[in-house]
Parts: C-alpha cells; structure tokens; sequence
C-alpha cells in the first residue's frame, strides 16, 4: 500500500513528503522535535475524516497542527505519521451577533476573529501571547488563556459545540447552539484541552462576549515579589475583579529598561500591572481606585492612566518581555521548560521564593512574569545555548520547578499544556485520575493513532 | 451474603430498609419513581469508597441523592439497589477568600454556602429554584444554574476540583485547587453534569466571586412573546450583559396577579425582568438605562427600580411562579415534563410559538418562563391528575415540545438535566456522540452499577 498516494487521492493532491518541507513541521515554540512522513492539507470535515480512517486502518500516527505556536510540543509529531495541518480550514463560516456567537473553522488564526468582531462590538475573549498567530483548534486543544482570562475565563468557558472526527473517521458533535444545554457527558470541555489525543476538531461553534467599552491601568511597584504576590488576593478580597494581572519581577523589569531606557516602568522594586474594564466609565474609574487602595499599604508607588498612547506602551512592553530575555545577556537564548507553573493565589509568594531558592542554587538566572490573578507563574531561564552544562542545569532546574509546583498544591502547567514537555509528570500531578485519564484515551482512540507520545499517555 | 448486614457495616449502622422509610426515596421533582432496597448514610469518603467497592462486586446498583430536588429523576432509583443519601456529608471544610474557593461536601445545602461566605463579600453564583433546599452535590451532578447564570455562567465553570470515588471504590481528584491549570482530560468538567453515573462525588473545591454591591431591576412589557424574546438579543447586542433575564408571558403574569392582585407586574402584555448589577452605582445605573433604550422601540412599558422593597417582591413573584401555577384553576395541578427546553437565543419567539401552537391544538393551557438570556423556555403544564386523558394529552405535548427544541437547533434539557425523564431524546438530540458517551460509561462502570437507568445509557 502507497500510503502517499492514498493520501493524496484524499485530499486532492495537497500532500507533501519533501524533506525540507517535513522540516518546517519538525518543531514548535518548546524544545520538542519530530519529523512527520506526510503532512496533509485538508480543506473539509470529509477529508479530515477519510485521512483518520485510513490511518487508523493501517496504524499511522496523525498529529494535528495549528500554526506551531505551541510551547509543550503538542502539535509536533514525535512519532512520525501523517501531519494535518489545519490552516486551510480557517474560515469564519458565521457571525451570530443575535444568538451571541460564531461559528469558524479550526485554522483560523485568533486575531483575524477578533478583527472580525470588533466593528460589532464583541470579541473572543481569550488571549494567549501568541493570538497574533495562534489559530482557534489550537486554542481549544490547549485550552488557551491569556492575560484577560482572569476576568474572562479560559477557552473552555466559550465552545458551545465542536465538530470533531473520531480516531476511526466518525464525525460527532459535542454540544448545541444553545448557550446553556445539559445533555449528558460534557464532551466539549473533554475535547478542549486533550490536546489532538482524542479526535481532530474540524468546526467550533463559541460564545463571544460584548467588548468592555472602557479601560484603565494601574501599575503598581512593590518593595519585594511576596508583597507583589500578595496584592493578588488583596483586589479579590476588596471586590474587584480586574481584567488583566500580571506580574513583572525586578529582572523583567529591567529586561524592559535596557531594551527602552524611557519605559514607562517604576525602576524599583516588583511590578503588578493590573486592568479594569467595563461598560461605563465611572465604574471603571471607582474599581481603578478602589483596587489602589486595596494595594497601597504594601506597595512602593502607584500609576493610574486611562491615557491610550501610555497604556499601548505599558502593554506592548510586557508583550515583548518572552522574546526581549536576550538583551539582559545577548550570549543567552530563552529556553521554554518550567515555564508554566501555576498555585493556588496564596501559595504565589511561596513559590516566587521558591523559583528563586532553586535556580540560584543551580545557578541560572530566572526572569518571572505572568498572569498572577490566575496563580500562573511563568519563568523564563535562559542559558548559552552553545555549552551543554548549562543544558543539564536547565533540565535540573526545569525538574526542581515542576516538583516545588506540584508540592505546593499546584500545577505544572497553568495554561500551555502537557504536550510532550511535561508527561513525565502526569502520575505525580494527576494521581489515579491519570487513570481515568489513560482509560478515556484508550476508549477512543483504541489504535492509539492520535497524537501518540503527548500527554504521558503512550 | 447479606447485603444489609455487610453495609450496615461498612456504614456504622447508619442504614435503613424500613418500607415506610425506603417511600421517602422513591421520588424527586419529576413524575419517575423507584424504590431503593436500602438507604445507607455515609459520612466518610471512605464510607463510600467500601459501599461503592461492594456494590460493584456484588452487582448491586447505586444511586446517590442530595436533597432530591431534582427534575427529571436523576436521584431516583429506578432500578432499586442502594441508595447513598449523602446529607450527612455537608460540611463547610474550608473557606479560603484570598484563594478564592471554599472546599465543601456533596450534601452541604446551596443557600447554606451562601449565607456563610455573604459577610466575606463573596458568593458561589449558581443560583437553581431550588437553591434553599437542593444541595452542592446535586448542583455539581446536574450542571445546575438558575437566573444569574446569563452573567456568572452554571455550575461547571465554578469547579476546580472534585474528589470522586468511582466504580470499584478508587478515589480520584479531578483537578487541583489552583484557578487555572491545564493538565490533560477536564475530568471536573466531565463529572459536572453526569448525573451519578460515573462515580460520586465525595468533596469539592468551588471557585467564589466577589458580591455584586449594587443592582438594579428593569422590568419591561411586551406587546407579544415574540418581541420579549427579540428584547435578550437587542440587549447583549447593545454592550449590556444582564445579572438575571426573567421571561413570564401573559398566562405567568395573570397567575400572579390572581395570587396577589396588588403585585407589581404590568398587565399589559408578556413581561421581561432584567436585572443588572456590578461594584459600582454608577456603572449600574448606567447599564439600566442602556438596556432599557435598547428595548423601548419594541416594548410596550419599563419599569426601573433599585427600591430593596420592591425588587424583592417582584424575585419573589418570580420565585414563586413554579409552584403557584394551581391558582390558573385549582384543580388542575403542574406537571414537570417537556418543562426544560432550550434553543439558541435568536430562536425563542419561534420556540415560544412553537409551544403556543402545539399545546392549542392538544388542548393544554402552558405556562411559560424561563431564563431566556440562556435560550432556556421553562414550560409549565397543568392538569387534572385524576383524568388520565390528560395525562395522555401531556405525554403526546411534552414529546412534541422535545422534538421541536432539536428541530430547531436547541436543546431538551437546558439546566434540569435527562436522568430517567429524557433518556429516550439522546441520540437524536446527540446523534453519534451520543455513542461517545456511552463508550466513557462502560469503560469507567464496566459492571454499569452506578445510577443505571439514566440518561437513556442504560
């Protein structure tokens, strides 16, 4: 059997094996690498589901892919196969203003929705760092978040229903239209976040939210990151719920200062970046000081600014802080492992401590940022990446950081997911639930031929 | 073997099989009935990992109950076996404001929680009818939500981890205590919503959210259904997401003006309660007055009020709807079935027709509410229970209502959930997912010992 051919004749000749184009699909944004035999174009569900079918006749691993944004190396196929690659399903097949959602296709890229949607007055709430690129399947097979998801909650909170292709070619669909159905087994939100090892997702019907008319900023510098961590649970306790939180520690912010020595950033100590939007103007205005007061007895110097031009420069600055690491030391490159720890709110101090504690015992120097109204901590180490010692003191390090996360009641990955980066830890973090985890995957896809090597799980 | 002795055991004594006590568990909300063999009280996880752990040896169906408030008979043994009431597990473990969550048991009473985390400043939004009797348990089970879910969303998107003892007695947690984590299958969300019939839950940890300080009531008369339906999509799609979104048609609101004909309601026309609320008066009022502008071409009277006194006696009203349906005629009384549909928001006025028609040419007078913000149409039908020709009339109304929900793209259930009552829709209203659900069954009740005889798996 010529499985190429096959292929071919399925997807009407948008197929290629050409090595240096099997190269371009050998990796995504983690250290992750393997290259496919075939990557597939597919353009409809029907094809998608042929592909599936015959793979799954003849064993063939099928990986899905996005746009390879990914920072776990869940759309890289590991053990070879068939690629899909989505980006020619990337269509917005309706705009539902009335019912209050969209219906698209999975290889639509994030920002091109939300284009879309603005000059109705609504948006796709969920934000990842990598919207600019980042396609919609993607999103929800890693249940993507972002800086907003605080207030707007993740990628789950938004699919109504998704069309998706079984292992063996079935087409099923996952929900409704309606915004609320209770239908038995929630097979939407088990498909968001299974990261392509359940079925390939070829439609998504979600819910979008009216855009908040009015937005303010307040950039607050604390003396120390525990007090940083600490002002998290105090604007909960005063009854704001901001719409971003993020965090920048005393290195971020001086990555930040090198790259533009006029930065609108205090220089000193640990910044928490905090918004609030919403409908009027005097609420977010009342939240805005309301929020400061609940952070002024801990904190160093406060910034309120609802001044557009000051808070595209504030926000374009922490969007460049993942790929801005090099100028603190431009031998050293950003290495994506340990990145995504996440706690409980309260336990932020204690892991912050913790990050440091371990990477200065090792040696490496960390730059911690992230979305902390979420308890999500990212840390970015970054090391020259020509001397190997430096490799196994990552690995150490990366290992360390999972570990400290999971004993804090934690989680070794807040939002980029488990991929092939992070299985290892799936035992210690899930316990039995893994499973029921590795029982589910079994059910559905019995062969094995989705995604296999990710999430531990084979 | 003797089952009552072996569990008696396992449970301390806290057991009964007494006739007259075995009664009290045979019914719910709904018209399905089942007797248990025997009622054991648990009060330890471990309690119910033994019971679950002898029960599946011996072949023996369980069915857990919270407060039996349900709808469609999901707590209802309909197979007999044993019976976990689960109200002796309904402690408050923790309260954690700064981690915004608290940790619960199953049989703790939803307005329990509430009233406890009221002076902290915070909720837990889902808000059931029934929320002053029905517990957290049976909330969780059945994906329950209520009025205020239009804006805070149902029950799912406030769990963050479950403990869960399956089939053979195994204890899992879902999830973890952290507010994002993105760690393979979403098994909390799978268990929300599956009605007892993959394993029980045994403790949970809710996310919370800070208590609205202002709100604001608009209630708004319409010259027909159609246009009070038409009012939900000209509101979301002026900017304003409500806090409650009430539909009473004219046949509602007369049944309250005969229970009080000094109640408050106008009395020209179907009637749309619209609440707004938020952490600032302004942004409240402001909210009022945007919604009511993007309602007044098509209603026929508004009403704004954020009097305490008022606004409680129209909730109240509203509240009492469901049970104060006998005073349309006194000897007919509300019978729960085809009560629960729901369809996508831009076809309600097609729904609420649908139901107007469909009853006419039955010949039943409906009833009809709902939380129309969701697409969710409560209908209410009466009858005389002593003429069985009226009982063969509902059964043919509520089999057409189900059909003409999916017909039109919506759902049977909105929030009440399938149990025994609308087991025979799923696999038309789900079609070949319906095949995915029954594959996660089996492999997760391999012996189908765990509430069988519900959502039509069994």
């Amino acid at each position: 059997m010529d499985h190429y051919e096959e292929l071919k004749n399925i997807c009407e000749g948008r197929i290629t094996a050409a090595p240096a184009e099997l190269c371009c699909y050998a990796a995504d944004g983690s250290q992750i690498k393997g290259k496919p035999d075939y990557v597939v174009f597919p353009k409809t569900t029907d094809e998608v589901s042929q592909v599936l079918a015959y793979a799954n006749k003849h064993l063939i691993p099928v990986t899905t892919r996005g746009a390879g944004t990914g920072l776990a190396g869940g759309a890289v196929p590991v053990r070879g196969g068939i690629l899909l690659d989505m980006s020619q399903m990337n269509q917005i097949l309706s705009i539902d203003i009335n019912d209050i959602q969209v219906t698209v296709e999975p290889g639509l890229v994030a920002d091109k929705l939300n284009e879309t949607l603005k000059p109705y007055g609504f948006f796709f709430p969920p934000d990842p760092g990598s919207a600019a690129t980042c396609t919609i399947g993607g999103q929800i097979s890693s249940n993507a978040s972002g800086m907003r998801c605080v207030k707007y909650g993740t990628t789950k909170n938004y699919v109504l229903d998704l069309e998706v292709v079984l292992a063996d070619g079935t087409v099923i669909h996952t929900g409704t239209n309606c915004l609320k159905s209770s239908i038995g087994y929630d097979l939407s939100r088990l498909y968001v976040g299974s990261e392509g090892t359940l079925g390939v997702i070829t439609k998504a019907v979600l819910k979008i939210s009216p855009l908040p008319k009015f937005r303010k900023l307040i950039m607050i510098s604390f003396p120390s990151p525990e007090n940083a961590g600490l002002s998290v649970s105090r604007v909960f306790a005063a009854g704001v719920v901001p719409s971003a939180c993020e965090i920048l520690d005393k290195t971020s912010v001086s990555i930040l200062t090198k790259l533009d020595p006029d930065v609108i950033f205090p220089r000193d100590g640990d910044v928490v970046l905090f918004e609030v939007d919403g409908s009027s103007k005097n609420a977010v205005d009342e939240s805005a000081e309301l929020l400061a007061s609940a952070c002024e007895e801990i904190s160093s110097s406060i910034l309120i600014t609802d001044d557009p031009v000051k808070m595209k420069e504030i926000w374009d600055a922490r969007r460049l802080l993942g790929a801005a690491v090099s100028k603190l030391d431009p031998t050293k490159t950003r290495i994506y492992v340990g990145e995504d720890l996440g706690v409980p709110i309260q336990k932020l101090p204690q892991m912050i401590a913790k990050v440091y504690e371990i990477t200065n015992e090792i040696g490496i120097t960390p730059m911690i940022y992230g979305h902390v109204g979420d308890g999500t901590v990212h840390v970015g180490l970054f090391i020259d990446v020509l001397d190997k010692d430096e490799w196994k003191k990552l690995d150490i390090a990366a290992d360390r950081l999972h570990l400290a996360a999971i004993e804090l009641g934690g989680t070794i990955s807040s939002e980029h997911g488990i991929g092939a980066a992070r299985g290892m830890y799936m035992e210690k973090q899930c316990g039995s639930a893994f499973g029921v985890m590795k029982a589910i995957k079994k059910t559905l896809d019995p062969n094995g031929i989705l995604n296999p090597g990710k999430l531990g799980l084979s």
